[in-house]
């Protein structure tokens, strides 16, 4: 069978075929479809299968619903939007536990209402085996809100919106069936960057961005490869999450945090309104080239440091 | 484990909530949201399960990928609007033939094709075991052409679009292991009503419509609650597909015909209207009436026969 990359190119190549009825399509977070003169709606899909994407065992099923939420926000949120809406589609197996569907739709719900989504339809069905979620989440937003992967320009800042590697370094210790330690929990309650995401879409200064879901050695390469530059990331710049190492900040997959590249003449000032907005700081780790070739860099030394990222598939 | 339905409630309850953001959302086969002056994007989801919804030896991929789309498109037709995007997620196990998903993701898009509809997005996964399907559609038109479920008024001449049970006759040769008969092959290729379905979004004499898949037994009940109405239908007036019988048309699932009330004072010239367009009839089966009640009469005589609709679940 196809690799997940290799299938998605296939379907993209079929798709182009097709007629785009004035939507954006495949090749970003989210598709855009602008509406009236100043307004944009964004569209993503996502599933997460049971043994695939969660144990059962592992995860209660009010935070497999929020999680499950978490996850589609974080593309509507990296596109510079806020989500205003989701479908719900729940495919599921009959040996649950008594419970099960209302906790997880409890905890589905109630992240609806603290970002105050509307959950406008879906779909339940039996399946033979294991539990199947998809989502489909809508966020809505101004039209020159929008950020594009393909719109990194070189000399750009790269930057991460937060630490990176915690999620990979939980989902280790989920595996070794330590369910209940801080970095698991983090790996089965991400959040969303809303307001985050919102906040940077509304700013001239960031030019493209996407939600860092495989880790950024392979998500940056969406980047590189949409805008047609290269990059040069310093890697002792890369923001490490308590407990998790370089490999799974670079590697690992569902921090969900932003990736985003910053007009170079307006990135100093950029970085101190971020922080003065948020009591953080945005984090740059480099900086977009003309080389089109992704440079890992030591101290400012280039490395010869294989790096991939994470594969759901 | 609670059924489809008290499933469907206890979510539609807790939607209830959630802010709206400018959508219509559980109740209808899809949401509504209206866009500028006159316009309206409508949504729908719906996933298709191996072993639950179709079984591989039966059907396929390149058909498959022409129902899944099918009956989703069927959803946005009953609104009374065209389809113009999909989402598409594939949940895959690793068991799949070489080819399979090639000839899955041409017959899906071939028939996008057929229907001018573009592919935005959409997600692959690796599945335990056993393909999932989910499919998001949107469909986009005239805000007045919407056809809501709750829009029957009471006098209503309640029509079928079409015949009804060889999907439902077809499925029992498919469960008989007779996967090649001409049955088989509808129940294995529903068509979608798109023509017919914005024809009739477009004709103000429509009042509620929604799409056939559980039997007319029991999706007629959702009108009929939707709009506070009951129904008398007459069981010698229901067109019967040829090779099925007259409870296969009533309570089969699968048809993706449609479903509608059309003013009882134009009734007559519309059904003249509708013959004209596509050179085959409108069929009435009965009326609305204030009584809150199905009742189903032999003649013009009420039955007692007790009749409910095909469970996915």
């Amino acid at each position: 069978m196809m690799g997940e990359f290799e299938l998605i190119a296939a379907i993209k190549q079929l798709a182009e075929g097709l007629p785009a009825n004035g939507f954006e399509g495949i090749g970003d977070d989210c598709a855009v479809l602008e509406i009236g003169q100043d307004e944009a709606l964004v569209f993503t899909t996502d599933a997460l299968c049971e043994e695939v994407h969660f144990l059962r065992e592992a995860i209660s099923a009010r935070r497999l619903g929020e999680k499950a939420l978490a996850v589609n926000l974080s593309d509507v949120a990296s596109m510079g939007v806020r989500p205003v809406a989701v479908l719900l589609t729940l495919s599921l197996p009959n040996d649950l536990p008594a419970g099960w569907v209302e906790e997880f739709v409890a905890g589905f719900t109630s992240l609806c209402k603290t970002h105050q989504v509307a959950l406008i339809g879906g779909d339940t069905t039996r399946s033979k085996s294991g539990i199947t979620l998809n989502i489909t989440a809508i966020g809505r937003g101004a039209k020159q809100h929008i950020k594009r992967r393909s719109d990194g320009r070189v000399g750009d800042i790269v930057c991460v919106s937060d630490c990176l590697g915690a999620s990979a370094a939980g989902l280790k210790e989920v595996l070794r069936g330590n369910f209940e330690s801080p970095l698991a929990a983090i790996h089965h309650h991400p959040t969303a960057a809303i307001e985050v995401g919102a906040w940077l879409g509304s700013c001239k200064e960031v030019h493209a961005m996407m939600d860092i879901s495989d880790g950024i050695a392979s998500d940056l390469t969406h980047i590189l490869k949409a805008s047609a530059v290269g990059a040069e990331i310093e890697l002792s710049a890369i923001p490490v999450a308590e407990g998790a190492t370089l490999e799974e900040a670079l590697s690992g997959g569902e921090d969900y945090k932003l990736l985003l590249t910053v007009d170079a003449a307006s990135s100093e000032a950029f970085m101190r309104k971020f922080e003065q907005t948020f009591q953080r700081p945005l984090y740059p780790i480099g900086r977009l080239t003309a080389s089109q070739a992704l440079v890992w860099l030591e101290k400012g030394v280039p490395t010869q440091q294989e790096l991939r990222g994470f594969c759901h598939f």
